[in-house]
Protein backbone atom coordinates (compact mmCIF):
# COMPACT_ATOMS: atom_id res chain seq x y z
CA UNK A 1 0.00 0.00 0.00
CA UNK A 2 2.95 2.21 -0.65
CA UNK A 3 1.85 5.29 -2.66
CA UNK A 4 4.96 5.33 -4.47
CA UNK A 5 6.67 2.11 -6.00
CA UNK A 6 9.50 3.01 -3.51
CA UNK A 7 10.12 4.80 -0.24
CA UNK A 8 13.72 5.32 1.46
CA UNK A 9 13.57 6.60 5.25
CA UNK A 10 17.10 7.75 5.54
CA UNK A 11 18.84 8.43 9.28
CA UNK A 12 19.89 12.11 10.18
CA UNK A 13 19.88 11.24 13.27
CA UNK A 14 22.21 13.78 15.49
CA UNK A 15 23.72 12.44 18.83
CA UNK A 16 24.47 15.60 21.53
CA UNK A 17 28.21 16.28 22.53
CA UNK A 18 29.54 15.50 19.12
CA UNK A 19 29.27 12.05 19.11
CA UNK A 20 30.72 10.78 16.40
CA UNK A 21 28.65 7.46 16.02
CA UNK A 22 25.42 8.63 14.38
CA UNK A 23 24.49 9.09 11.07
CA UNK A 24 24.67 12.63 10.00
CA UNK A 25 28.33 12.93 11.78
CA UNK A 26 29.20 9.52 9.86
CA UNK A 27 27.75 12.15 6.89
CA UNK A 28 24.50 10.83 6.15
CA UNK A 29 23.64 14.62 5.21
CA UNK A 30 25.53 14.33 2.13
CA UNK A 31 24.39 10.94 1.40
CA UNK A 32 20.46 12.76 0.95
CA UNK A 33 21.71 15.33 -1.10
CA UNK A 34 23.45 13.00 -3.52
CA UNK A 35 20.39 10.41 -3.21
CA UNK A 36 18.16 13.24 -3.89
CA UNK A 37 19.90 14.95 -6.79
CA UNK A 38 20.68 11.55 -8.52
CA UNK A 39 16.66 10.94 -8.26
CA UNK A 40 16.17 14.15 -9.76
CA UNK A 41 18.99 12.92 -12.39
CA UNK A 42 17.30 9.42 -13.28
CA UNK A 43 13.80 10.98 -13.68
CA UNK A 44 12.75 9.16 -10.29
CA UNK A 45 11.18 11.76 -8.38
CA UNK A 46 7.55 10.41 -8.90
CA UNK A 47 9.01 6.53 -8.67
CA UNK A 48 10.76 6.86 -5.02
CA UNK A 49 9.65 8.70 -2.19
CA UNK A 50 12.38 10.07 0.46
CA UNK A 51 11.90 10.62 3.82
CA UNK A 52 14.38 11.62 6.73
CA UNK A 53 14.31 9.43 9.75
CA UNK A 54 16.10 9.42 13.33
CA UNK A 55 17.86 6.44 14.88
CA UNK A 56 17.55 2.82 13.20
CA UNK A 57 19.39 1.30 15.83
CA UNK A 58 22.72 0.72 13.98
CA UNK A 59 24.48 4.02 14.76
CA UNK A 60 27.92 3.00 14.64
CA UNK A 61 27.69 1.78 11.06
CA UNK A 62 25.83 4.62 9.53
CA UNK A 63 24.96 6.19 7.19
CA UNK A 64 21.62 3.97 7.30
CA UNK A 65 18.91 3.73 5.28
CA UNK A 66 15.63 1.28 4.75
CA UNK A 67 13.95 1.31 1.53
CA UNK A 68 10.62 -0.10 0.96
CA UNK A 69 8.43 -2.37 0.09
CA UNK A 70 11.29 -4.85 0.23
CA UNK A 71 12.32 -3.76 3.89
CA UNK A 72 16.04 -3.61 2.41
CA UNK A 73 18.23 -2.15 5.33
CA UNK A 74 21.41 -0.55 3.73
CA UNK A 75 24.58 0.73 6.21
CA UNK A 76 27.09 2.44 5.48
CA UNK A 77 26.11 4.53 2.70
CA UNK A 78 28.64 7.08 1.81
CA UNK A 79 27.67 9.54 -0.97
CA UNK A 80 29.64 7.93 -3.78
CA UNK A 81 27.68 4.63 -3.16
CA UNK A 82 24.44 6.57 -4.55
CA UNK A 83 24.44 6.60 -7.93
CA UNK A 84 25.33 2.74 -7.73
CA UNK A 85 22.19 2.11 -5.30
CA UNK A 86 20.29 4.40 -7.54
CA UNK A 87 20.65 2.24 -10.58
CA UNK A 88 20.71 -0.79 -8.95
CA UNK A 89 17.84 -1.00 -6.77
CA UNK A 90 15.38 2.10 -8.57
CA UNK A 91 16.55 1.51 -12.20
CA UNK A 92 16.81 -2.63 -12.44
CA UNK A 93 15.19 -3.78 -9.11
CA UNK A 94 18.01 -5.62 -7.63
CA UNK A 95 19.15 -4.42 -4.16
CA UNK A 96 22.45 -3.56 -3.68
CA UNK A 97 23.74 -6.69 -1.84
CA UNK A 98 27.25 -5.35 -0.69
CA UNK A 99 25.61 -2.36 1.47
CA UNK A 100 22.44 -4.43 2.15
CA UNK A 101 21.82 -6.32 5.87
CA UNK A 102 20.73 -9.68 5.00
CA UNK A 103 20.58 -11.13 8.68
CA UNK A 104 17.49 -9.47 10.35
CA UNK A 105 18.41 -12.02 13.45
CA UNK A 106 21.76 -10.29 13.71
CA UNK A 107 20.35 -6.97 12.57
CA UNK A 108 17.58 -7.41 15.69
CA UNK A 109 20.37 -8.42 18.03
CA UNK A 110 22.38 -5.30 17.55
CA UNK A 111 19.63 -2.73 17.81
CA UNK A 112 18.65 -4.40 20.61
CA UNK A 113 21.91 -4.01 22.28
CA UNK A 114 22.49 -0.50 21.16
CA UNK A 115 18.84 0.07 22.90
CA UNK A 116 20.04 -1.05 25.87
CA UNK A 117 23.66 0.69 25.97
CA UNK A 118 21.80 3.72 25.07
CA UNK A 119 18.71 3.43 27.78
CA UNK A 120 22.09 2.46 30.32
CA UNK A 121 23.78 5.56 29.30
CA UNK A 122 20.83 7.94 30.03
CA UNK A 123 20.26 6.24 33.32
CA UNK A 124 23.82 6.85 34.52
CA UNK A 125 23.41 9.79 33.08
CA UNK A 126 20.19 10.76 35.42
CA UNK A 127 17.76 11.21 32.91
CA UNK B 1 13.73 -8.20 5.83
CA UNK B 2 12.54 -6.00 9.24
CA UNK B 3 14.22 -7.00 12.30
CA UNK B 4 11.37 -6.60 14.09
CA UNK B 5 7.81 -8.03 13.74
CA UNK B 6 5.91 -4.47 13.21
CA UNK B 7 8.29 -0.75 11.91
CA UNK B 8 6.54 2.13 12.41
CA UNK B 9 8.00 5.69 11.55
CA UNK B 10 6.29 8.44 12.93
CA UNK B 11 6.53 12.10 12.04
CA UNK B 12 7.57 14.44 14.14
CA UNK B 13 8.35 17.37 11.48
CA UNK B 14 8.01 20.87 12.55
CA UNK B 15 7.67 23.48 10.25
CA UNK B 16 9.25 26.91 10.58
CA UNK B 17 7.15 30.50 11.72
CA UNK B 18 4.77 28.20 13.61
CA UNK B 19 2.92 26.82 10.76
CA UNK B 20 0.11 25.14 12.01
CA UNK B 21 0.06 22.32 8.86
CA UNK B 22 2.57 19.69 10.34
CA UNK B 23 2.65 16.67 12.18
CA UNK B 24 4.42 18.59 14.98
CA UNK B 25 2.22 21.71 15.65
CA UNK B 26 -0.82 18.75 15.43
CA UNK B 27 0.10 17.17 18.32
CA UNK B 28 2.75 14.10 17.09
CA UNK B 29 5.36 14.36 20.21
CA UNK B 30 1.87 13.47 22.23
CA UNK B 31 1.10 10.65 20.08
CA UNK B 32 4.34 9.18 19.89
CA UNK B 33 4.80 9.27 23.93
CA UNK B 34 1.44 7.74 23.74
CA UNK B 35 2.65 4.80 21.50
CA UNK B 36 6.27 4.10 23.45
CA UNK B 37 3.99 4.15 26.94
CA UNK B 38 1.67 1.67 25.12
CA UNK B 39 4.20 -0.72 23.31
CA UNK B 40 5.76 -0.78 27.16
CA UNK B 41 2.79 -1.45 28.62
CA UNK B 42 1.53 -4.44 26.45
CA UNK B 43 5.20 -5.93 26.35
CA UNK B 44 5.76 -4.72 22.98
CA UNK B 45 8.95 -3.30 22.86
CA UNK B 46 10.68 -6.08 21.25
CA UNK B 47 7.72 -6.46 18.78
CA UNK B 48 7.67 -2.94 17.37
CA UNK B 49 9.91 -0.73 16.34
CA UNK B 50 9.38 3.10 16.22
CA UNK B 51 11.25 5.52 14.43
CA UNK B 52 10.59 8.94 14.21
CA UNK B 53 10.72 10.94 11.05
CA UNK B 54 10.11 13.60 8.63
CA UNK B 55 7.55 14.39 6.66
CA UNK B 56 5.24 11.71 4.67
CA UNK B 57 3.41 14.51 2.39
CA UNK B 58 -0.09 14.60 4.28
CA UNK B 59 0.80 17.44 6.45
CA UNK B 60 -2.79 18.93 6.72
CA UNK B 61 -3.83 15.64 7.93
CA UNK B 62 -1.46 14.63 10.71
CA UNK B 63 -0.47 13.33 13.11
CA UNK B 64 1.01 10.57 10.67
CA UNK B 65 2.78 7.16 10.70
CA UNK B 66 3.24 4.37 8.60
CA UNK B 67 3.70 0.53 9.63
CA UNK B 68 5.57 -1.60 7.94
CA UNK B 69 5.75 -4.65 6.79
CA UNK B 70 2.24 -4.16 5.37
CA UNK B 71 2.55 -0.09 4.54
CA UNK B 72 0.10 0.72 6.05
CA UNK B 73 -0.71 5.08 5.96
CA UNK B 74 -2.04 6.19 9.24
CA UNK B 75 -3.17 10.30 9.45
CA UNK B 76 -4.93 12.11 11.79
CA UNK B 77 -3.69 9.99 14.62
CA UNK B 78 -4.23 11.25 18.33
CA UNK B 79 -3.20 10.13 21.65
CA UNK B 80 -6.27 8.79 22.98
CA UNK B 81 -6.13 6.47 19.64
CA UNK B 82 -2.83 4.95 20.55
CA UNK B 83 -4.12 2.09 22.81
CA UNK B 84 -6.86 1.64 20.55
CA UNK B 85 -4.03 0.66 17.31
CA UNK B 86 -1.90 -0.66 19.37
CA UNK B 87 -4.20 -3.49 20.40
CA UNK B 88 -5.31 -3.69 16.80
CA UNK B 89 -2.41 -3.41 15.17
CA UNK B 90 0.20 -4.87 16.67
CA UNK B 91 -1.83 -7.57 19.30
CA UNK B 92 -4.52 -8.68 16.92
CA UNK B 93 -2.92 -7.92 13.45
CA UNK B 94 -5.64 -6.00 11.61
CA UNK B 95 -4.84 -2.78 10.77
CA UNK B 96 -7.08 0.33 12.21
CA UNK B 97 -9.13 0.56 9.39
CA UNK B 98 -11.03 3.97 10.38
CA UNK B 99 -6.85 5.96 10.59
CA UNK B 100 -5.87 4.23 7.39
CA UNK B 101 -5.64 5.53 4.06
CA UNK B 102 -6.95 2.80 1.64
CA UNK B 103 -6.29 4.41 -1.44
CA UNK B 104 -2.57 4.48 -2.70
CA UNK B 105 -3.17 6.65 -5.55
CA UNK B 106 -5.29 9.13 -4.09
CA UNK B 107 -2.53 9.24 -1.21
CA UNK B 108 0.78 9.55 -4.13
CA UNK B 109 -1.61 12.53 -5.45
CA UNK B 110 -1.88 14.61 -2.53
CA UNK B 111 1.88 13.86 -1.72
CA UNK B 112 2.73 15.43 -5.39
CA UNK B 113 0.14 18.38 -4.88
CA UNK B 114 1.58 19.13 -1.62
CA UNK B 115 5.55 18.61 -2.84
CA UNK B 116 4.39 20.92 -5.78
CA UNK B 117 3.13 23.15 -3.29
CA UNK B 118 5.82 23.07 -1.05
CA UNK B 119 8.79 24.21 -4.14
CA UNK B 120 6.40 26.78 -5.36
CA UNK B 121 6.17 28.34 -1.85
CA UNK B 122 10.52 27.98 -1.70
CA UNK B 123 10.70 29.34 -5.17
CA UNK B 124 8.39 31.95 -4.18
CA UNK B 125 10.55 32.74 -0.88
CA UNK B 126 14.06 32.88 -3.44
CA UNK B 127 14.96 29.98 -1.58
Amino acid sequence: MEPFRYHVYACQQEKPGGNPQCCSARGSAAVLDALRKELAAQKLNDTVQVTTCGSLGMCTRGPNMVVYPEGVWYAGVQAADVPELVREHFLNGRPLARLANPDAGALKGEILENRAKALAAMKAAGK
